[in-house]
């Protein structure tokens, strides 16, 4: 098995420990990510993440959401059956999983001499639903739902899926999935000399042959802040526009306000400030905590703690906020309650004077939702050190 | 003044606090970011720092490397007389900094009624220099070293200033400059369509008229990690194929290993370990501090620190490494040493037989002298709290 693979990558692995396999699978998903043909052999013996229309296939359990892989084989008999194609082109590599043995044991005369491991891709496919002719009696969305319904799950929101998946190795792996494939889909011409360029199998990486230049998928680290007031008692949260009503939020770089080349974590964090609520802020702290986030481009967000002076007056970006606004421990303490016990947000008001309240925070799939709760819970401590202050989840 | 900009940009600042200016700074900058009319209006009040050939116009005092900025009628006369010219479609924003007046008075008969504090763009400059004719008498050198002369700079290699600068401010700046120069002389026609595209004045995006969409600079994180074994006595440190002789470092992602989307930076900085050298790592930790980096591409290292097992055989990627080995905190610290009292790096060996030895690390401009430094006099510590252990610098 381990033949198909340089030596260098794929080194039989005796009695392999944990830690082991995970250098082996890093190794290998570098080694897929490069070279096509290898990644294309293994197309039919990969497990897949679906997505169509932007809307990941998922599974709830109660109030949780699930992200569950397809065999090729179940995948291509049901997306067959509704007419749906799936190949290379359309997939991009996000793992290396196990695959369905664990061990290959070799023996010689009956005593087993070597074991070894291997892995498969996991592998994320991404459609598009075509709209049925006008006089179809079916819907797109019947055709979705019965697709959903043969492998045992249903197409949801990505945003909502984002919030709502239990498991942070799941978000990230949606959060990959969206970002290479909207990568791929947009990285079609060289942007030096404008050549079409020759995307990877695995979609993580592109290249000129004309240039030649190769391009990777980047993704923007975005600071996500609590602002609180120097006692401590009081955080700066904020609406956007776009955001469900009566939901607050803590304060993030936004579109254009992204990450600016040359500028440390820090300054960025500032700076984000300054830029949507007008408040200079002392003591900005990393939190040593980030999540990647896929919308609306690919984005990393880093949590900050910093401080402001309530008595400074709130100055919010017109463009991108709809409030700015101090909350007291009581008042997010409510609104992380509400949250916890309707993760789904089935209690957004509709009464559009409840709109500015705030009533909900982001569910706990957000890394503003930990933020908040770990400073609602007095979990974000000061640390005296004798080099500088700094706070830890 | 202040009616140049928009209101909401710059509203008159009274008995302005320095805490505030910073606020109207970071607003205006992204003012002038967006609106090419009012930046090129700015274009001959503006300062400028300059780059001929990748190559930046700096000063050096004794050891330490500066990065200072001229005015339009200063580089517009000296540039004049060599040959190049200097506009709006060769520079890019870096910042907004003060004016040549701090203050605006305005008096009523007399009576001093408000005070206005106005910022000017800092602007970088980046040239390309033309081959003079193969009979002609003067070199390119020569150029460069006169003009530089007039301006009472000389042009050096910019891997040489982002190590020697001594000012981090100055080193992020030529951080952005060069990544924005690199940028916007990459993206010229859309990916998606391959349509031109508009570069804003500020060269920080870029807008198809197509399709349509705006591009930004990217930059990518990189974990840079400091790797101890678990009595904390000894660390990794590596040499690339591209490394001065005898110049050892902390282990980082390089070029294909940058940041994958969909990754937290702790799975960065594992991930990077197990590829580089082949090792699985306890304990990643960041140590909150990042440093923006221009080359190959934009990058921002994040630095960790990680605990490695001795015993485990390092299995350096070849393509990358030279050589990855652990040393004694005694034999660090004599790097460190010697690198200090040489940041220039003046008695690089050149004896082939030496190459391998650990003679210096990185000097001071790069994050990995800071953690080296930092581990060599253990200012690296561990705080074991409640919730996680972690380290701090």
């Amino acid at each position: 098995m381990f033949l198909r693979h340089s030596s260098f990558l794929l080194q039989p692995l005796r009695n392999t420990s944990t830690d082991m396999r995970y250098v082996e699978r890093m190794r290998l998903l570098e080694y897929w990510g490069i070279k096509d043909t290898a990644l294309t052999s293994e197309f039919r013996r990969s497990q897949f993440l679906v997505m169509i229309d932007r809307k990941p296939l998922v599974r709830r359990k109660g109030n949780t959401i699930q992200f569950p892989s397809h065999s090729y084989t179940d995948l291509q008999k049901s997306l067959g059956e509704y007419g749906f194609q799936f190949d290379t082109s359309n997939s991009c590599l996000l793992d290396a999983i196990d695959g369905p043995s664990n061990d290959v044991v070799c023996y010689i005369r009956d005593i087993c001499v070597e074991k070894f491991y291997f892995h498969v891709p996991l592998l994320g496919t991404s459609l598009k639903a075509v709209e049925p002719p006008e006089d179809s009696p079916v819907q797109k969305e019947d055709v979705m739902r019965e697709l959903g319904r043969c492998l045992d799950a249903h197409f949801v929101d990505i945003r909502t899926a984002m919030l709502g998946l239990s498991s942070e190795r799941e978000r990230n792996l949606l959060a990959k999935f969206q970002s290479l494939s909207r990568w791929s889909r947009t990285y079609l011409r060289c942007p030096k000399c404008g050549a079409p360029l020759k995307m990877r199998v695995s979609k993580t990486g592109a290249t000129c042959h004309t240039c030649p230049q190769v391009y990777y998928p980047t993704c923007s680290p975005v600071a996500i802040t609590l602002v609180s007031d120097p006692t401590d008692s009081h955080a700066l949260l904020i609406r956007h526009k776009a955001s469900p009503p009566a939901l607050y939020t803590a304060l993030a770089g936004f579109a254009q306000f992204l990450f600016k080349p040359g500028e440390s974590l820090d300054d960025c964090a500032r700076r984000e400030i300054a830029e949507e609520v007008g408040l200079p802020v002392s003591k900005v702290m990393s939190l040593n905590r980030t999540q990647p986030w896929p919308m609306p481009n690919s984005s990393l967000m880093c949590a900050y703690y910093a401080v402001a002076d309530m008595s400074l007056k709130i100055d919010a970006c017109p463009t991108e906020l709809e409030s700015a606004r101090w909350f007291s421990r009581d008042q997010v303490a409510a609104a992380l309650q509400r949250t916890l016990s309707d993760p789904l947000l089935k209690g957004i008001p509709r009464d559009v004077n409840e709109r500015q309240n705030l009533l909900y925070i982001p569910p706990h799939g957000a890394i503003a939702h930990q933020i908040i709760k770990a400073w609602v819970e007095r979990q974000l401590h000061v640390q005296n050190t004798e080099t500088n202050l700094h706070y830890t989840m």
